[in-house]
This record gives C-alpha cells, sequence and structure tokens, in this order.
C-alpha cells in the first residue's frame, strides 16, 4: 500500500536492534485518520471471506483491529496479557513471544467470545517473527471457529514470521513488507 | 445515556466485590456498534470544547478513545503501563491503582505527545475511584495542556471518584452513572 509506505518513510524512525519506531501515528499516539484507511484497505482484501470477529491482542493492535471491526460491522476480541479480576475461568490461553518486551507472556481469550460459528479475522498492527499471530491462531484452533486468514499494518519480512505463514497455507495481507532497514533506509517489498 | 444503561442491565453481570462485567461489549470482546454509539455521545457533549487531542489508557480505555478521536478527527494517545524498547527516554510518568488488577503501577506517555498547544478530552471505558483519571489528569497538567474534560462509558457513581473531580470544576461526563448495584438490581443516576 503506496500510502502507508511513505508515511513509514516520512515518519517512521529506524533504530538499531531492527526497531521500527512508528508510534507517532500508529502504536501510542494513534493518528486514527491514517489507521482508518488502513482498516478500509484490510476490509477490501477480505470483505468476501464472511468474517463475523476480529482478533487481535492488547494494546497495540486495537486501534487497527478496532477501525478494522468497524469496516466489517463485527464485534472484535482483544486477548489480554494479564489475567484481571474481570476474566472467566473458563478461558483460551497461548504463550507468546514479546519483540518489543522481550519476554514470553500467556496470552488468554474468554472461552465464550471464539466459537465453532465464527470466521475470524486476526489484525495486529506488526508482523515480525509471527509469535503473537501463531498464538493467536492456536487460539482460534482451540476454539475449533474457522480461520479467514491475517491482516497487519507493517510486516518486517526479513524475520520471516509472515513468509513461514504463507507457505503454511494461511492469507497473510500486510500493507507494507519491508525487506531490509537501516537508519539510513527503508527498503520495501514490491 | 438510555441506550447504554438498558445495554448494562441487559448484558452486564454484578459479581461480589462491585464488579460489574461488562467483558461481552465494552472491555474484551467489544461490540464497535454499540462503542461508536458511544462515541457520537461523547463528541455531541464536547463537540464545541476545541478537542486537539483525545488521552486515555492501555488497554480497556483504547477501544472508546478510539472511536471518540474518529469522531473529533484528532489523534488519540494511550499511556503505557509498561516501559517498551520503543519508548523514548524523554516522557511523563504518574501513579495509578488499577481497581482490575488491585495493583499501583506507573504509567507513561511520550512527552512528545501531549504539548501546551493540546486541549485534551480524557476517555475511558470507566470511572471508579478516579485513579486512572487523575493520574492522566496529572500528565496533561505537567505537559502544561489544557484539560478540556473526561468522559467515561460507564460511572460507578457510589464509589466517589466522579464526584470529586467534579466538586474540582472538571467537566465530567459518563455515559450511565451507578449508584448503586447487586446481582439483582442495577441503580442508575437519573
Amino acid at each position: 500500500m503506496r500510502f502507508l509506505k511513505d508515511i513509514i518513510v516520512e515518519r517512521g524512525q529506524v533504530f538499531p536492534g531492527d526497531v521500527l519506531k512508528v508510534d507517532c501515528f500508529l502504536n501510542h499516539q494513534v493518528d486514527v485518520m491514517i489507521v482508518s484507511k488502513l482498516a478500509k484497505e484490510i476490509y477490501k482484501r477480505f470483505k468476501d471471506s464472511g468474517v463475523t470477529k476480529v482478533l487481535t491482542i492488547e494494546s497495540s493492535g486495537i486501534p487497527l483491529a478496532c477501525l478494522v471491526a468497524l469496516e466489517f460491522k463485527v464485534p472484535f476480541v482483544f486477548a489480554k496479557k494479564r489475567k484481571t479480576i474481570n476474566l472467566t475461568e473458563d478461558l483460551y490461553k497461548a504463550k507468546v513471544f514479546s519483540y518489543t518486551t522481550g519476554k514470553y507472556s500467556d496470552i488468554m481469550i474468554a472461552a465464550e467470545y471464539i466459537t465453532p460459528k465464527d470466521k475470524v479475522l486476526i489484525v495486529d498492527d506488526f508482523l515480525a517473527n509471527g509469535s503473537a499471530l501463531n498464538a493467536l491462531i492456536d487460539i482460534v484452533n482451540e476454539a475449533g471457529a474457522g480461520l479467514v486468514g491475517a491482516a497487519v499494518a507493517i510486516e518486517k519480512g526479513f524475520q520471516g514470521g509472515g513468509d513461514t505463514l504463507r507457505q503454511n497455507g494461511i492469507k497473510v495481507e500486510s500493507l507494507a513488507i519491508i525487506d531490509a532497514m537501516s537508519p539510513e533506509k527503508i527498503i520495501f517489498r514490491d
């Protein structure tokens, strides 16, 4: 998506350790006019798939998932990283490695919100090694729901998570795929 | 807001310990068609205040803040509870007590995203003792920004946080205020 690539070049910053900082518009401050356009593009790419539910992980996946769900006019669910007193005992769990905190953690979803009747579209802000998406896919499978595919704003193509998922037959749509990056230059996949 | 009160009665569940579980539509599974209506009502109540930025805390405030920001056509910022490698060193911090986890924690916002030019509307899903809102207000003040007010979906009026803020001259708009609740009955303020 040319629109997103231009914004990444203009407003993103690359730091050592393969960190792409886009928190001025995507995952700390959120420019909803930009993210709304990303959501409309994701809708276009999955609109004929019968999506009944959008699934993401707290926190930075929530804004995009929210606006994608608004396009589809379906609910979204965000997996939780911490157990709150609100969370029921009947839940699905999976392990995910966070690239930004450097730790493994459990993610949890109340079982009642993903059912075998659902056709689930997974949404996140970033796709790198695929750990978060794989954890969400595990939960979709455990729930016996159908997986429509996954949509992310930015894929770090050089970390391979997206291509592995595609090789496994999963429809993964990334609005911008970065094949290489340095503080001087970002190279996108065509 | 009659619409929200009806949904709370129909779909909410009250548990011991003053827990109101509304995670089927507000803060785990999110019914964006419902939350979008709440956002439009909040827009109506603050549309003449010159809002330039919406501010919330991760995670459960994000969906409502996102849709409120969409109404105002301004960015929103969500305060973070954990330091990630993306977060700059130049940040505002405040302490907040979470009613649902039972712990104190720091919240953080990169200083560049709240400036003296901003007129900030704080948004959250719940208002109980007011700890979260007070922490966000501290940050708005520290940044030298203007505070337009605070808008929440559900206020637990019996915990007093909202009334204290109002007594301090802050415009606090809650779409449903609960004055008493039990598993059998929820009593709303008129």
